[in-house]
């Protein structure tokens, strides 16, 4: 258990107003590792969790340590004499909210699996399951880039490219399936994506698909994008051709985005989103020379970073347990 | 003024429940014409009007001829000896519904035209301004062929093309912008588009285009999109070669919409919807070959034609007064 920057001291009882005795948790569940916190009703974290997901021992082995770190944060939750409301778990892959169910993740190995009612089974907690973007979408909404945008447009590019649309303060879901940006064709003779397509969005723009196509054309081994942007800053004929491709490609797919959904705020999060000037200069311009009548989005770098997902799996316990605590001009969680 | 075919006649006063005593009247007004009726509560059309939009008298004139519309099926009401309770009007463009402005229409010519206001001022009707394409998506959703979905694309193909999201039972508006299909750009190096951009599925597919890529390619002048879709079935190697670039167009364009949004229904409807299997065999095949991991839409005819919008409008119009008394589902009414 880490406990936050600036944590609050565990206050006495008798210090307490009956209405801040209420917190929630909230767990990001990432192929590699999870983040989760107690929040207060202000969305203030008391404390934070982050542990390794142990997705290499299988399905069942993630949900045994999702478990474990709820009941961390719960036994902190009391620790700082607060009674947990409720718990917000958020997830990747597709995920059907209405049915609160991890219906299949690529990273992780799960299928259809019933994973709210597995947790609140083993932790006692009343436990609601979020998508990860979504979730991240609706906190950028709430706290981050987006504050105030009715309509936005979050998009997270890192290992893979997935979108969260907010439409009226409310996520667009479809049964889980809503806002595969990543899986957006932008290459008619495309590489083939993992998805089982051709030419989609993620086999070119990926922070994954920058590095690796860096490493396949000049045979020298990148850590990530991070080096394939710095080697394009720096001139490398290579890195720069494939930074280009990337970014004609992500232009593409969102101008294609803007004109179905019309954002106000379009916001890039994920790996990709660390180059700064680099990704975001070159995506306004060829988003400016693309779209013509259609209602131009501000174009923002997401604010939360990776504390996106948590904050949303907060947000979205504050919601179920039926308390809009933080300040929301769209609406977005009291919708 | 048109009687509907099977309207129902004016019945004695003391014959009304005070429930029944309720109508509402609904105006769709096209590039080239109008069409409206008056609704009662189960949305059974007492009577209708068929008019020329006159357009190329100017926006002025054209308001003119809505507010003469919508007060005579006012006075057939009043024979119903029925209650108006709200007048739902539609329009084409960009239409902004919290303004309640028209704020563009090319086909029109106005903008930023607060038209619910002039209308009402007009009539003394309390209006309620609405999209064409959007009321049809609402009216398909509700009484047509996407009952039952919650989710559903409605995309109308006719001299332009454009698309209506329903998520959740609500309509996707984005201050008027969504839905812009005719404007995702579907071939790199395309024809000019009149929005200023090239390449916009509208340049390839909508049922003007397709006309006049016939005429562009043989010089020999054709009625419309259905007469292409006639020498296509007969063989004409030309006819052929354009209705397939259609086709993959709009299946390359509703791939990506499918991709982004994850409807259960894709309804089409439109002039080019008329060729029937011709368009709907093609479309289906290149979406299952496009489509991987996607939730797979049931794609289907729309079923209301052109009354679509006219439904659509009084839909809104029962909505606004606060009685959604048509059955849905989807809930779309009482959203």
């Amino acid at each position: 258990m880490t406990r936050s920057p600036h944590p609050a001291p565990p206050p006495a009882a008798h210090s307490h107003k009956p209405d801040d005795r209420g917190c929630v948790l909230g767990l990001d569940v990432g192929g590699t590792g999870m983040k989760g916190a107690v929040f207060d009703s202000g969305m203030k974290p008391l404390a934070s969790v982050h542990r390794p997901t142990p997705r290499a021992q299988g399905p069942g082995t993630v949900v045994d340590a999702v478990a474990d770190a709820l009941a961390e944060l719960g036994r902190t939750a009391t620790e700082y004499r607060k009674h947990i409301l409720h718990a917000g778990v958020v997830v990747p892959g597709i995920v059907d909210e209405d049915l609160q169910k991890a219906v299949w993740s690529a990273n992780i190995g799960w299928r259809d699996l019933p994973l709210a009612a597995l947790l609140q089974g083993r932790t006692g907690l009343p436990v609601t399951l979020g998508h990860d973007v979504r979730a991240g979408g609706l906190a950028e909404g709430a706290l981050g880039a987006a504050r105030g945008a009715r309509e936005s447009l979050f998009v997270a590019i890192g290992t893979g490219i997935s979108a969260s649309v907010i439409s009226d303060g409310r996520s667009v879901r479809s049964g889980g399936y809503a806002g595969e940006l990543g899986h957006v064709v932008v290459e008619a003779d495309g590489d083939p994506c993992a998805c089982g397509g051709t030419g989609c969005l993620e086999t070119v723009a990926s922070a994954s698909a920058v590095a690796a196509a860096y490493t396949a054309r000049t045979g020298r081994a990148v850590s990530g994008a991070a080096d394939v942007a710095a080697l394009t800053e720096q001139g490398d004929p290579a890195a720069r051709a494939i930074w280009n491709r990337a970014v004609d490609a992500l232009a593409c797919a969102l101008a294609t985005a803007v004109t179905l959904f019309a954002p106000q705020s379009l916001v890039i999060g994920g790996g990709l989103a660390e180059a700064g000037r680099l990704l975001f200069d070159p995506v306004e311009a060829a988003l400016a020379a693309r779209l013509t009548f259609q209602r131009r989005p501000v174009v923002l770098r997401a604010e939360l970073g990776d504390r996106a997902g948590c904050l949303g799996a907060g947000l979205i316990a504050w919601q179920e347990a039926g308390r809009a605590h933080v300040s929301t001009p769209t609406g977005a969680l009291t919708s």
